[in-house]
């Protein structure tokens, strides 16, 4: 006997979220006239007839978007990236009366299996993905599954535009790395050393690609380069690897502002002068930048308005079955007393 | 014609959540036997029959949890509590494959809505309750609508083990506020600063009172307060404040770390030595604290475990139907660099 058609198969053929058929069922706005009309063609080519329980559920799974963080929890605390990207998805939902279900998965293993309850269970109508990685494997798993969703830049082999990619919405940070290293350059720095996230994370390495080639642009070395997981804690163990090298560098470049901020409590515990002796930069110019002293240097990416332009581009996406691209103003450094001419 | 019972009934009539009912009819774990029977028998006694639909919703909505914080979204960037708070949420719900549904909302208007929808749409089993205000506007709100919570601290009137109070999480802070202010009366301060919370939260009123208590009996004035929104900004612009008074003080203690961490940016902007020329304490021991210069004397008050605590709380409720008060270590004081004895 033939199986029943769900509403995934539904929404297979007609290339649209589970959500979507059930906006175009229920006859809810949101659905463009094409949109509603190729899904009930696809809907009554496979016989497909949503039952009452299919409805109800569909009906109410339609006010909320996931995101499914693969760190440690603790990072939440220590890395002020994601509470300030949360918060300017927040604030796009709080007006559109929509919730953000969150996921924090210690592994990337665990992370499939959230994905998957995620769409079995209907929970949410789209997700956003962040930390884009190498091979990334959300974006296979999220198309197999049909759910919708918007990456935080764009994945690796995929370009502007791309028809097969999700709709990216990007801040193209390079610029902002670019601009920081060329600071310290001109500012006589000859030594640079460079904390960086971890390497799996596209963001991380290419970071440091733009780094490298700006240094070497400059003819300097760019080989002093530490990894960390993006805690103060390994900022300031860097840090102390980096002062106690024989040649130790004259200035620091950071990932985020918390190591930065740990870079130099560091620096001042052994009696260094900032900048005179050493100058730091840090990246997200997050809140406390500005307030620490010497002031902080840093890349500013604006996470808050990051999470408003992601939240309303997956708004477009499950509300009409496509979104545009949107790139967002890249990353600029902003110039603060942290950072100097190299001592003579 | 007498209207069909619906889950909403049984669930008052039993007293148990709505979650519950539904374990019970689809034989989920989690259900005592004794709490199974009272439902089914109140069920039979109203002649509630779960539909299809009904079985379908409540089945697949037993396995997330509410957090709604009423604050600007910007402080989930800015205040490193709600971070942390969630991520010790996380960490407990990720072993229970369960999601966290997180909304913020501008204002306390909003948030009633917000807790209606969550009900209405089964969204959640449950809800942490922070922030405890006066004339809570939440407790009675929730009990209306049969929502299980936790409470993170007492609400105003009720006592330990009230059975008429939801699970209260506590974890006191007035020993950590008052070890503080103790901690600067023994280093010989005489003019204290206490730079707060907003005053519509319990915790700030709390604490004012109890470190007015500490100088009081010491014989000291507690009249240097200064309220604040929580940010680092705020912060900042209440230490210029109290530092450009006629008779500044020579100890200031803040609500949160942020602000504490600016207070030091600026009174090296000034050109005072810490701790010689000023003392300052934090609150919550983030992170950060003790990592910048000089080390952050601060009030720990450990947001990851309160937040594992109360979420193994409001598992147990929404489980079993019951769940104990949980009293936390309270708050201690952690002296760092920031603090010292008072210019003679």
């Amino acid at each position: 006997m033939k199986r029943k058609a769900t509403i995934n198969d539904v929404a297979k053929a007609a290339g649209v979220s589970k959500g979507l058929v059930s906006f175009a069922f229920n006859d809810r706005p949101g659905v463009s006239p094409d949109t509603r009309d190729r899904i009930l063609t696809v809907a009554r080519e496979l016989d497909y007839r949503p039952s009452l329980s299919a409805r109800s559920l569909s009906t109410r799974t339609s006010y909320a978007f996931g995101l499914v963080i693969a760190r440690d929890p603790e990072i939440l605390g220590a890395d002020p990236f994601f509470p300030s990207f949360i918060a300017g998805v927040e604030r796009v939902l709080l007006q559109e009366g929509r919730a953000l279900v969150l996921s924090v998965v210690a592994d990337e293993q665990h992370e499939a299996t959230v994905y998957r309850t995620l769409t079995a269970d209907a929970r949410v109508d789209g997700v956003f993905i962040t930390d884009l990685r190498h091979d990334d494997s959300r974006i296979p798993l999220l198309r197999e599954l049909g759910m919708p969703a918007v990456t935080l830049g764009r994945p690796e082999g995929s370009h502007a535009g791309d028809p097969d990619a999700f709709p990216a919405v990007s801040l193209d940070d390079t610029p902002g790395i670019v601009a920081a290293a060329q600071h310290l350059i001109d500012l006589g720095h000859r030594r640079i050393a460079h904390v960086i996230g971890p390497r799996r994370m596209l963001h991380a390495t290419r970071r440091n690609a733009a780094f490298a080639a700006t240094l070497e642009a400059a003819g300097l070395p760019a080989d002093l380069v530490i990894e960390t997981d993006f805690t103060a804690a390994q900022g300031a163990s860097a840090t102390e690897t980096l002062l106690d090298l024989a040649e130790p560098p004259t200035a620091v470049v950071y990932g985020n502002d918390p190591m930065a901020i740990a870079g130099i409590g560091v620096a001042h515990e052994r009696g260094l002068r900032l900048p005179d002796d050493l100058s730091i930069t840090g990246f997200d110019d997050s809140e406390l930048a500005r307030y620490v002293y010497p002031a902080l240097t840093s890349v500013r990416t604006d996470p808050l308005a990051w999470g408003e332009a992601a939240a309303h581009a997956l708004l477009r996406l499950t509300t009409t079955g496509v979104a545009a691209d949107i790139d967002l103003e890249p990353a600029r450094v902003i110039t603060r007393a942290s950072t100097g001419p190299v001592r003579a």
